[in-house]
């Protein structure tokens, strides 16, 4: 029903099967008037779209027509179709007099794709006495709704929308009680006031804690979002599908949108985009028309703006850039802005979910940019590593800084006990932003390398590296700090210098490739692997590393882009040997164990178990329960999607162990 | 020539007269190559073009044709067009065979509406001597040029060069000698490499370096910047006039230009914007096409994008929200980000051009704000005020602040000596960023309210607050510093707390018309001002202050936008008497006399003297060598422009005396 093609944070590009054709998301759902509909949204983008069953249900002529010849045609589109049941209608009006079983039946009966149970839409900020009385409403109904379903074997989707008001207890009671009905489409409701009043920091937490607590296979829709402002930030929370409205709203009332907020015809003075629409008219041109002329071009230019949006999204998602992306839009307003810093609550979570490499390099955007998921996975990664008695600290160079950093190398602080340096038992890190502390072993793996920030440093960014250092030093026992550090964080000057042409970055093929090894599958995978006669092959033209054998035996692989090291057949063994069960590992059922080893995909459905720490384009271990090797490969899921998702590929798998 | 109809930061939007018509800047001229251009560029934009005058003197058949039938109907195009003299040819290819004398008067003959005298573009980064030697020869041709045009009574408007390479020095220099020129248009010369390397840090100090020391009455124009990337940068950094051969350029690539960088078709899987090539193409689609035909559809949408973005850009400067949109743009890449923090070097500069008051509101985007000339202003404004004994700092409140800070106003902490609070001796402060601290009585004054800022704060925004105050409490005895500051600022405790009933804020229409009238006017403006039976008239719809009386006399208006004061007859003429020549004041000639007295506006051109402190949207008074009032009105330009320009308004007179 539903099916990840690509992902970046908590945001992927997916695939949603209707009777009435597939979807890519995210997507946006013009909002169609069942009897005055003045555009034909499909020429500007729209694959799929809503209305309102409970309209139509309550106007004769329009019920006689959806129920004799179908919702499709009463709308005219050929596409997949959803409809709303009226609850927003019961919002505004209080009581409404169709009950949540009518509705259901009446959604099915006309032919709608995915249909909506009755919720009730508690507004933000309300008491918690009613929240919870209200919520009570919408997921005893929701039950209903899927036990109606069921009984009556319809095909419909079905929609079960997250109530809760802003108490994020509540949002998550919903979304955990919602999550076991099975149902086909998670809305996510009651948002528009947040987003009316730029609540868009209470709207993270709504959204989150709503989230976090759905089925990671199943489509989730904000309801009501329709301004592509907002859309970028919802996507990196996990929203796959956005509803509009305000694209004709707004151009009644001679506003047009755009990813920077809303322009009043009255104040432009400039066109402000590139559609045809902006191409073609100025603004007095517009002013000088028609009304519903009028309002028909910003109709036109609302849904141009939308849907570019969206495949701007979408290909940020493929890039990997989703976050900078994010980071940039949400510079359009301060309330905006708390938004994105709001996101930094929920890292552990975004941690999960973001895949392990992208195409994409990490752009440093502002002091936000410090509280990514990706810095967050390095930290713990660096807590994790094996470490040696001292460090040297050195400051940043060109990157990749293994490459550049060479003979002498200055002047060093010394903290902690004084002793003589062994530069075997030595770590060299570079302090740089936005990842910390960076070892020069492993300086090349994606994002290390993969990443730009200003040369101008703001506070933030100094006392970030500042209280980083002062932590992570803890670690050892002597510590030398490069001057230029101590000059540019201004760290006090108890301590002597240190002169010595003994202190030297030796550049290292053997300990470089198992450090990597270390970083990408724990620590002694590095041993494990890099075992017996040792040879390494260089790129010719790159000089990188590119191919690292035992013998004549192909261990690993390093992929040029990101560094990380891909699995052989032998290089897949000696992992499997060393590393306890189920570390790297997928664990598949019986079932699919001869198509495994045949070197066939494994899809999500016939995983039983995991390694919890598995992200996308992790390289991975397909084992079954017996924990018997029978193929390894890419994964493209998290682990916690592959987890939930009974759909789909989870693993493109290298090779089988029979071959 | 160049008039001046917006402005905001240093850039502006202007109308530039040519024999071929008006252009609208700031402006793209897409280049044309006479003889193989594919793209009617009029019909995505352009209303000005440039093309190479040397290629077409080059080649018999063009030169031929062009001599008899002019430029215009060479290149097919009917609007203003300028010719690049070949100095881009010289620079790739050396020594070219054409003199400085030969190609002036070429495109004289051939009719272009801008021609350029052969400068040698110096590449950025080369040793000194060379840059020396180059700018001799590029000034002396400007020199040569320029008589040539004079003594041949040329009509055809003339670029002159600045060159420099990356020496800010030699920019400067090259800057003031060209200005003594008294050319019609500055090119900024030999940028491509800084652009096309990323160093835009180093772009900033060019440019600045240029632009500071040539006229404002005259457009400068970025030579070889066609990338929408940096349009809203170099705006604001003053720049009229762009080109691009990167719209085809990057087309025959298969790159697509757009405002957050460039995309390779290649990596794309949705097209990126809202033009009609990205919604009515996938990239499937046009990589499916023939070489030339999906050429000129990317050069189509290459065009789209890039005057969409100045269209942004003219509407960002009339709404005054220009920073904000640099601020985001430059978000695209960490060396972008690098040039918005270079900005800040030039803050001095900027202040003296940007407008005193704004439609939009002043949005913190990120810490850079804090370094924007508006919030340099303020603190000059609060440094020249003058000061109570005590103070109290009150932390935010809704805005305006002075609207919803009443009752018991909580805890305080005390700094300096301690002595009994006297009320009437006390300014009353809010800190808030990013103003840092803003009295009470002015709070309503754009842009102190009229400004929106995180909740979450960066550390950037603490450590500033923390400076700002720790500083200004200096100018005060005693301190009473509100214990939620001192908290959020984690300030020490080394002073006791004091909660006292006694501490409230008294709300004082004429205490707070006085201190605006001193904000605006400067110390003193305030008493001479209101004195006499001072009435105060409120608008019953919003309570804030309108019309201010002495007896039956009007006073001063409040712009209910900004609540700056705005002189009535009888206003200037208590300002005029109280405040020394020649501040607040405009000085015109004496032919101009009877004009001003009558009530007209005032001409740039019959200025004599200014007021430096004059500012866009300020309220001035018109006098005469002799300081006689003669009217009274509101500036449409800074001090320095009225200065330098010989066209166009400089007031808008509101009301002359004689009436």
């Amino acid at each position: 029903m539903f099916d990840i093609k690509a992902k970046d944070m908590r945001g992927r590009v997916g695939v949603l099967k209707t009777n009435h054709g597939d979807v890519k998301t995210p997507a946006l759902m013009p909002v169609i008037h069942p009897r005055k509909q003045a555009i034909d949204v499909k020429k500007y983008g729209a694959d799929i779209v809503i209305t309102n069953a409970y309209l139509i249900y309550k106007d004769d002529e329009l019920k006689q027509k959806a129920l004799d010849k179908g919702l499709h045609e009463l709308i005219n589109f050929s596409g997949p179709v959803m409809t709303d049941s009226g609850s927003f209608q019961l919002s505004v009006y209080g009581d409404i007099d169709i009950s949540n079983k009518e509705v259901i039946e009446f959604q099915d009966l006309i032919g709608s794709d995915i249909g909506t149970s009755l919720d009730i839409p508690t507004a933000p900020f309300v008491d918690r006495e009613k929240a919870e009385n209200d919520l009570k409403i919408t997921i005893e109904r929701a039950k209903e709704a899927v036990k109606i379903k069921k009984e009556n074997n319809i095909k419909m989707l079905l929609n079960s929308v997250v109530q809760g008001s802003t108490f994020p207890d509540l949002r998550q009671d919903c979304a955990t009680q919602l999550a076991s009905l099975d149902a086909d489409l998670y809305p996510i409701g009651a948002v528009v006031p947040l987003m009316e009043s730029y609540h868009y920091k209470d709207l993270v937490d709504v959204v989150m804690n709503s989230i976090m607590y759905l089925p990671d296979d199943v489509p989730r829709h904000l309801m009501g979002a329709g301004h592509p402002m907002v859309f970028a930030l919802a996507v990196a929370m996990g929203c796959d599908l956005f509803d509009s409205a305000a694209y004709i709203l707004y151009a009644e009332d001679d506003r047009l949108l755009s990813t920077r907020g809303t322009f009043k015809l009255e104040n432009l003075q400039e066109m402000p985009c590139s559609c045809e629409v902006c191409s073609k008219y100025t603004p007095d041109d517009l002013r000088a028309m028609p009304k519903k002329q009028r309002r028909d071009l910003i109709a036109q230019h609302n849904l141009y703006v939308s849907f570019a949006e969206l495949r701007l999204i979408r290909q940020a998602i493929y890039e990997g850039s989703l976050m900078e992306l994010v980071e940039q839009r949400c510079r359009a307003h301060p309330a905006l802005l708390d938004a994105v810093r709001q996101l930094a609550n929920y890292n552990e979570d975004f941690e999960k979910y973001d895949p392990r490499s992208k195409k994409s390099a990490f752009f440093y955007t502002g002091s936000e940019s410090l509280k990514r998921p990706e810095v967050l996975r390095h930290h713990q990664k660096l807590k994790e590593m094996s470490k040696k008695r001292d460090l040297i600290v050195l400051p940043p160079s060109r990157k990749p800084y293994s490459k550049f950093i060479s003979g002498k190398l200055g002047e060093f602080h010394v903290f902690g006990s004084e002793q003589e340096i062994d530069l075997d038992n030595t770590d060299f890190m570079v302090l740089d932003v936005p990842f910390g502390l960076i070892p020069l072993e492993i300086d090349e793996v994606y994002p290390l390398s993969q990443n730009d920030s200003p040369k101008i440093k703001d506070v933030d960014s100094l006392e970030y590296l500042s209280n980083f250092l002062s932590d992570f030093i803890k670690n050892y026992e002597q510590i030398l700090i490069h001057s230029k550090i101590i000059k540019e964080l201004n760290i006090g000057l108890y301590n002597k210098s240190v002169n010595s042409d003994e202190i030297r970055y030796k550049k290292d093929d053997i300990k470089k490739i198992r450090a990597i090894a270390d970083y990408q599958f724990g620590n002694g995978a590095g041993d494990a692997l890099f075992k017996g006669n040792i040879n390494v092959e260089k790129s010719k033209k790159t000089g990188k590393i590119r191919h690292v054998y035992d013998g004549k035996t192909l261990i690993v692989n390093m992929r040029a882009s990101d560094s990380f090291l891909v699995l052989s057949k032998e290089g897949a063994r000696r992992l499997h040997e060393s590393c306890p069960y189920p570390k790297n590992r997928i664990v598949v059922n019986k079932d699919s164990e001869p198509f495994a080893l045949d070197g066939k995909s494994v899809f999500s459905k016939f995983v039983v178990e995991c390694d919890e720490n598995i992200r996308a384009r992790d390289e991975v271990l397909i084992v079954n329960e017996e924990d018997k090797l029978l193929a390894y490969g890419k994964s493209l899921l998290s682990a916690c999607e592959i987890n939930e998702f009974m759909s789909g590929q989870a693993i493109k798998t290298r090779k089988g162990m029979k071959k």
